[in-house]
């Protein structure tokens, strides 16, 4: 078989730090194109699950060991990405400690995923409010 | 940014055809290798959501015109397709009417999916174990 061309693939994570507010997220201001913050994620590995990956980058980005909890879902709008066709598969998940910036990451804040006045890269926007609407109803938001 | 070598990307769907029951499911048979019986599905094309993907996979495989209902899961264990590394984001979806073998579908059956007889190919064994779980508990598999 020659290799089918598909998007690239890649895992971010929804982080609540363990004691502080449900609606409390860690973002990082991205180190590279396109700048601004964002949800710790990156390209998954051949060879390595989109949980593994998970973990990785929000160690890699982030210090913190995460603990996964569930899939929040998948992002896969061909537009999300403006360098080229991601498909995101997002995770929730709790961590303890303190974050700190490493790797791509240029700065770490923790946010009320409720504010909207922060500006976020790629499609993360939504997925937060996909966030708040799981956290709110219990529901997945539906497939678009 | 040079492009970044990600695992492919497939999507695969459980149809469930109104009128039957709940555990009966649309298998077809593998026209290429690995042969064996599976759900229908296939690579994402890059410009292509995972949702358009999904419906046109069963469209081609079945001639079902699908309505998506939820993401089961994702599924990216990197042994799970001896061809490569392949994630799958396995959708349910329900259809009218009687499914016909086309396009990469040799032969169609609508099985149960608690009938474990039939071998399945790749980790669709495992997908129908989650989906079965999922209708008797209301709950996702837990991530691995």
């Amino acid at each position: 078989m020659s290799r089918p061309v598909t998007p690239l693939l890649a895992a971010d994570i929804i982080i609540r730090l363990r004691g502080m507010s449900k609606y409390s997220v860690v973002l990082i201001e991205r180190l590279n194109p396109p700048y601004g913050w964002a949800l710790p994620g990156g390209f998954v590995d051949v060879g390595e699950s989109l949980e593994s990956a998970a973990v990785r980058e929000a160690k890699e980005e982030t210090c913190l060991d995460v603990s996964l909890q569930a899939l929040l879902g998948c992002y896969s709008d061909p537009s999300r990405d403006a360098r080229g066709h991601t498909v995101s598969a997002v995770y929730m998940a709790t961590a303890s400690g303190k974050p700190t910036a490493a790797d791509d990451a240029k700065q770490i804040m923790v946010m009320d995923s409720r504010d909207t006045a922060t500006r976020l890269a790629f499609d993360h926007r939504q997925i937060l409010d996909d966030y708040i609407a799981l956290l709110k109803t219990g529901r997945i938001a539906p497939l678009r």
